[in-house]
């Protein structure tokens, strides 16, 4: 592969035909925020907007910002979204809202705890962008509020009965792997250096299932792993994903037996998650090979495929793996044949077994301006430095 | 088409095959009550007991003792189940939990009326098959507490924000025009005639959309049409299963022009619901054509096709509509080609676009002994007195 090509070839589709696309079509002119519910040329469908997709899009245009150039019209994008989100995304004490209408109304209650991690990851670099002390301020003050539901994320909104099968979760400590290294100017090189070791240890020795050589969603609260619906679904994209959340935070920590196994579990994933009749990577998996309740489970996500790019690089740029190398050129050969859009800009999110597209939306509910961009810019930069 | 011939056919499919496979491969022995995710061989998967299917198994096998044949087998693996239920189902006071370890540990709180109207109905036909008074009194007992909840059904699990966007549900109403009838012997013919009016109204005036052709599942609390993601949402199984329930219920009432109503919306809901490139009914749908929020909206389920199979024959016998005889054999070809299972008893459920086997169980978290027992003993009923 020739790097440098390679990465001009991400450069231009994340600088001339992504985010000008999210730039000129999602921006909410009227009531600030952001249209995420977007068709295939860009037009808007819906007008909801979630927390979530806010959120990202705020951080996406800060880090942009921040970290390739100092557009005035990216930091104005991110600005406008934050004063949405400063004024109509939250209850007045930090707790984000899942859903909003087009004017900031709420629409659905406080019970997602990514709407927080994402709002504070948006205020946090919105306020290194802007050097406002508000931002900085919203971001810590989140944060503060994630710690305190932690123990119990869905608060109130939490179905299962207490006692019976009490399991945690995996999405947290993954998310607060990359959240304490995108806050680390706000929450202090101590605090991120003592959380690591114990998030580390979360992901890699409790999530981790040796014996099965993969990281299950769901586990007991002592540990365990759970022989349930839960317990043994995996998520491969997830799991992938957070295995470049460690990395980053491994070569923070200058922890190279880490890094070393951050890459192996990538590799596993994939080679258990790869689809080996219609390739693409699934997107729900049974450990034990059983029927998983989620009918979608077949089905090719972009994001999976954006994070699988970026942790497989990753990989071999740290550990020089020629395996992790390999895998990036498939999967690239994939992601790019079958989530690009050819005729419009942006990508696909949704594709069938069969890699056809199954919903020819730019945005949603949960598609919208970060796994493409962001996926684009980390394999762009990471292959300027391999 | 041969209606003795096709008579047969359901029934010995019924009574040969289906019902078989449940009597033998779900029961739980040990406990009590029935395992339900059975795989394609019938084997236990999973031993997790939702309350839907552990009532709604109750139900059919109380129905096929008191309208098929007095078999002791069927009852007793009726009058099991319900015990297991009884003792274990509910908190003491007939809120009905959603789901229990096998033991009968409470998992998932009582947030799901349907978990209600599926015991309540299980119940009332296991009271008339018993002749217990305690079944009974506990029917009663749970439709108190579903006429309590029907204004808020998730209770203080509903996510919704007050004020903003105070939508309301198409399954309630539409569950109870068929609970009604089932519960007829013990709620008494005023109420049922005195609510039939009302139920009728909701359904065919407020969810059925005239400028659209078609029922959707939620609209504004005043009964307008909501052009949001909820608002827009079709469920063309859900739509037409309810016509053979307004069926039912305007033929009890004696009113044609309901019957004429209900058969029309039947066709053009099929009209619409049918993929005219891979045949089959799409699972969900948008009532603009724009991205629906579920990613499996084109699956083809089998619950859809076995209720269109009730809504359309119904239909023909009640309308003589050979428009409906025409549906009817279309979707009788489609269903018998890709649900029925040649090589193992029990149907499929689950089918991608193109009617091929997304996942292979007879039965999960949400298919059970319903579906397919009640449309063959349905359909084989209809045909004999068409």
């Amino acid at each position: 592969m020739d790097f440098k090509n390679l990465s001009t070839q991400y450069k231009n589709e994340l600088l001339d035909n992504v985010v000008p696309f999210w730039l000129n079509k999602s921006q909410d002119q009227e009531f600030g925020g952001y249209f995420t519910c977007l068709d295939r040329e860009g037009n808007v469908y819906d007008t909801d907007k979630f927390i979530w997709l806010q959120a990202r899009e705020v951080w996406l245009f800060s880090m942009l910002y921040n970290r390739v150039e100092q557009k005035p019209e990216w930091l104005e994008c991110a600005r406008q979204g934050g004063e949405f989100l400063k004024l109509y995304g939250h209850d007045g004490n930090y707790n984000w809202y899942f859903s909003l209408t087009k004017e900031g109304k709420p629409l659905i209650q406080p019970y997602n705890i990514f709407s927080y991690t994402f709002a504070a990851m948006a205020f946090a670099q919105l306020g290194l962008a802007t050097g406002s002390d508000e931002y900085t301020h919203i971001a810590k003050a989140t944060y503060d509020r994630i710690l305190e539901r932690q123990i119990n994320p869905k608060g109130r909104y939490n179905k299962a009965v207490p006692g019976t099968r009490n399991l945690k979760n995996f999405a947290l400590p993954m998310i607060m792997c990359n959240l304490n290294l995108e806050m680390e100017h706000i929450l202090g090189k101590e605090f991120v250096e003592q959380s690591a070791e114990k998030l580390i240890d979360e992901v890699m020795n409790v999530f981790y299932r040796p014996e099965l050589g993969l990281i299950v969603e769901n586990v007991n609260a002592d540990g365990s792993f759970s022989d349930t619906f839960d317990g043994r679904l995996l998520n491969p994209g997830h799991a992938i994903e957070a295995m470049w959340f460690i990395m980053d935070l491994a070569e923070r920590m200058n922890k190279k037996d880490i890094i070393t196994k951050a890459s192996q579990i990538t590799l596993q994933t994939l080679e258990h998650g790869w689809d080996q009749e219609h390739g693409g990577i699934f997107y729900f998996m049974d450990a034990k090979n059983h029927p998983p309740q989620q009918l979608e489970w077949d089905q090719k996500l972009w994001w999976v495929h954006l994070e699988t790019l970026i942790s497989t690089l990753k990989s071999y740029r740290l550990t020089g793996s020629q395996e992790s190398l390999k895998w990036f050129e498939k999967v690239h050969e994939y992601t790019w044949a079958h989530f690009k859009d050819t005729q419009h800009p942006e990508w696909f999110g949704y594709l069938n077994r069969r890699g056809e597209v199954s919903l020819s939306l730019k945005g949603g509910k949960w598609k919208g301006c970060f796994h493409v961009p962001r996926g684009l810019y980390q394999v762009w930069k990471e292959l300027e430095i391999s």
